[in-house]
């Protein structure tokens, strides 16, 4: 397979370092051109950016020089991975796919278009389908947008994805999650904020867990372009904790039809394979969700699990019944891999493999 | 009023050190015996303790003697508050009761007996018009024991509590915890387990809230002795966090037979008033349940809030309604206050006041 | 005595909030005029600031109008505490005094002013003389700027003031600081910097630690108008670590003339009496150093000591004869109390009671 | 080259799960046999240790039946790693050696032994020679006891190492370390003393840093076994924070002879090259030392820079004059790699590629 050449636009960010880090030695995407604010482009990338990154940075990066975000920069690029902030990336999006630039981003702003495909690589990449009805609908042959869930959604669709198939319709799902710090960025909170503490409440970030969730879970209409969301409905809670990676989520899920066991949902959840794991992706994790049983009752935890199968897993555990709902577990997400850049890689290698950039 | 003689059992533990921070200056109940193990008995107690608080060690307890936890030793305390260890407490606590001892204890073993109140000051001080069923169980005139709640089940019954009176019975509750490293007392939890790190699990905890929730949120049997549940279905999930002292509960609550608005939920909060305060019992905080409106979202948080009326509130934020129950709200409960040593103290000056001593 | 009416400048930033709480119940200072920036000018103050204080805001200074830093707002002052940012303080603080304003400032803009007195209460109230040649040279009859010490430099320079007065001139003093985050203000440090790491690096406050000593230590020229430093060679290496408050620093003294023992070094230590001691200040503390002596070899800790005699005394342990210096100790002080707004209210208390407001 | 059969003793702690971790994809070395404490013996590796690494327990490691650490159990291994408790190594280690085995111990039993080597892999493997001397003394072909240092050692002497061989003998050497709780092992350090909070005292650690470094420094005597030790006067103060993994360390150094700028101290740094870099041993750093210069003042710091080479560099930083001794800078090691089990590894990489074993 020829080596693809990758754009990173806001490559100085937290989500931007981990794409680095995640793309630096990826054996079918190479590092071609690294975007950041006008600040920052024609700076070399080392003196552009504060790395955050406990792991070193490339140093054939750190000599990169950094360009602006503007299509012709990018002009040589089969995909172009985004970690922008919300408040850029609407507009520098856009901009790219009406360059006809294939544009895999981490921000929320085109995830609830109809053919916007919102896709966590575990879970949902036959929707990736809908791209086509995009290119349509723009007229493009090629520029399209590809989005993945925000951070803590990956952290619920993953095991509701396994489960629903396993076990029909999901009726509720109840989540309350504490969250990890790299979430928010650089300089993002506060250690005023967290040291010591717990900040019960993330902006705009429950109504993504509810929302996402139902688009994430539902069907691709394949007729007329666009989704259907489930009728799963989900209430989330959302916790900021001092913890530097890997969202951790208390769920609790009612079926609509049946009931399972404690035992029949771990079965589910170990034997899930997803369709990155079928397709041989190089990033895919040999097991998608790893599950604790009841040997090991104090587990996942985000310090030691977090970084299971390079964090391209969600770890689930205490899988037990529930005098409310039907089951209730604790899972995580690496929220800056599965959560954010690694979706988006993942999902563009399947994106390859299937034809569709 | 005459002032009391206090013991405090279990003297040198987490627990111990605080009935000795909050009693050192009070101005009715005065300090008399400090009890711990036999390891310790015999030396001053600054040579005995690890001291752990945040305020220095009183000058004058500093120099007391430890006593071994004997009843003689204690035969004139007029009280003695227990900070023991639920593997010690059993035996103890039954031999001090059986020397016609009063116990007011923090320790788990006698919580479920049918005729020992399980308190929380600012919600159920009517039950403890059962130690005279006890008394007379155990054919003494004098002795009984009083126990408080489990330090994270206080974060959820005192809320609970205000809703029940103003809008009836609560059919449901879930519950998800996220509770301070003090709670588990010295040495604890490991650093290497919290720091960077949320432990998912907490040994027998979700059992006591799912269960103290209703016996103190149920009613005292007058005829019979003992209590009767209430047919609230309480569901809990808890987790350990690297915060020292605060339990933080994401709350959701259906109620059986009405659905009130956020607004009368945040009203009825505000305006609860429990018995110690019409008592006027020195201990007693002047409001039971700090309310966050929606112009500070972020709040309660462990670091901020939890010193709120010396730690005898309750402080409650984030009040919405729920997709899935009515209501959710996030509660934060001082755990080592209205949690554990503070409960104590508060419930002995009603019994005080109630001429129950 | 009069009570004074006082008004604090930078009101809603870290030193402002924690005036606020210090000055709130003083019996002899009381706030009247609230300062901060432009933007925050005509708001509550409840409003104007994020409260990140672990004692709740008071509630009449909650309701208070925050005024423009403008010295026509506060000409009924008959002090003005600053906690402004030295970015603003430079011009702020000089107009204030050009309108015959008293001002005690936290802030480091006039600490190397020659009749500007830098002066950490518990150890040299004896400079706040030359604030006669101040107001000489500024032809004012009662406008003058007070400083205060650097935050870390207060650890330094109380435990040295005590041994240089029993001992004789130090010739070299070698400081490494462990520095807590609220020296840096809000937002300050960011979470993701300081989660399980330490940054060996805070700017200009070596300079600040190895100048400010020897000022301060220094003696007053009391025909010409200024200081002289002390020979005393200090170097200084800082670090922020994960602490809420508290700077704790590893402090090595050889002195010029003699060699005194660790016995010696802690009886003098545990019985200096400082002027505001003497003086019977409201805020003075009745042991200005705390001594820990071999039995508690742990201490001073940040979490368990900083409170000592309310975050005014300074606390010291450790105490062993080194082999390259003398004498090597551990040192810890408030840095929001002692270390910032708790020195400028000792200030100004001593000021009064000796006349010279 | 021939793979060794290798032993862990002490295999369920938090030293022999590093020792796991970094062996159980090594080259040349087989983890053969896992030893542990009786009340392991017999178990699945899984059930007997509670795993705390941030990297999953290895697959083949966790099925494997832990023995007790008798020397006959370890007849098969070609070496053994030590990562026993001191309580327990003295006694093992010694029965070990008396089966002619070959032990590589991160203990400190036998550190001051003259014919047992202490070795920091990247600063004095020419000491191994003297093993020779102690199979001689013990009347063995083959056992010897090799030793590696005290974890903050390794971080003070790699860089006094490459400064002592350009710049001649060290007079005084001033050390401050900040420690992270991993040095403690598990449970270790309860969170409760760590958490919001420095403790100022690690019980021997001061001295160890004190005579390890010049015995490390000092000079094989080749003609009577053992060593001299050097001239360089160390004084260490000793602090625990809360970092989970990575030492950091201010040091200053005063030269007998001469005063290098510290352009000079960059150079010589960053230039360092090794025995192990030399003889190409697979777990050698590519670089001993990582220098930052000025354009990064605030390196390195624990979080980011540990890791390093895989935690076999030693990173320093902020290098600079000094006003009392000649220079000043920062350093940091991996406790539990090249400061224990890494340490070991390289040491027996080395031993092997000289065919000392």
């Amino acid at each position: 397979m020829a080596i693809k050449k990758v754009g990173i636009l806001g490559a100085t960010g937290t989500v931007g370092q981990r794409f680095i880090t995640l793309l630096s030695d990826h054996p079918e995407f190479k590092i071609a051109v690294l975007g950041a604010s006008a600040r920052s482009a024609g700076k070399p990338y080392a003196v552009a950016t504060k790395w955050k990154q406990s792991i070193a940075m490339p140093k054939e990066i750190s000599q990169m020089s950094v360009k602006a975000c503007d299509p012709k920069e990018f002009s040589e690029c089969d995909i172009v991975f985004s970690g922008l902030d919300a408040d850029f990336a609407g507009e520098i999006e856009k901009s790219f796919r009406d360059a006809n630039l294939v544009i895999v981003s981490n921000a929320k702003n085109y995830r609830r278009e109809p053919t916007v495909p919102l896709v966590v690589p575990t879970v949902n990449t036959d929707h990736l389908d809908v791209i086509k009805y995009q290119r349509q609908e723009n007229k493009l042959d090629r520029g399209c947008i590809i989005t993945n869930s925000n951070c803590s959604t990956a952290a619920v669709v993953v095991p509701l994805k396994a489960l629903q198939d396993a076990f029909g319709p999901i009726a509720q799902t109840n989540v309350v999650s504490m969250q990890a710090i790299s979430g928010a960025g650089y300089p993002g909170v506060s250690s005023l904020d967290i040291l010591d503490n717990i900040v019960p409440f993330i902006g705009g970030e429950e109504e993504k867990i509810e929302w996402e969730t139902r688009k994430i879970l539902g069907s691709v209409n394949s007729t007329i372009s666009g989704y259907e969301l489930t009728d799963n409905v989900v209430s989330a809670q959302c916790n900021r904790v001092p913890v530097i990676d890997g969202h951790l989520m208390c769920i609790s899920v009612k079926f609509a039809k049946t009931s399972p066991t404690p035992d029949q949902v771990r079965e589910v959840l170990a034997n899930y394979v997803s369709e990155p794991q079928k397709l041989g992706c190089y990033s895919a994790p040999k097991q998608a969700i790893y599950v604790f049983d009841d040997s090991t009752p104090d587990r996942p935890q985000p310090r030691l699990d977090r970084n299971n199968e390079n964090g391209y897993a969600v770890s689930v555990g205490r899988i037990r019944s529930d005098s409310i709902f039907d089951i209730k577990f604790v899972s995580l997400v690496h929220n800056t891999v599965l959560g954010a850049a690694g979706a988006g890689i993942l999902n563009a290698e399947v994106a390859v493999k299937k034809g569709l950039m």
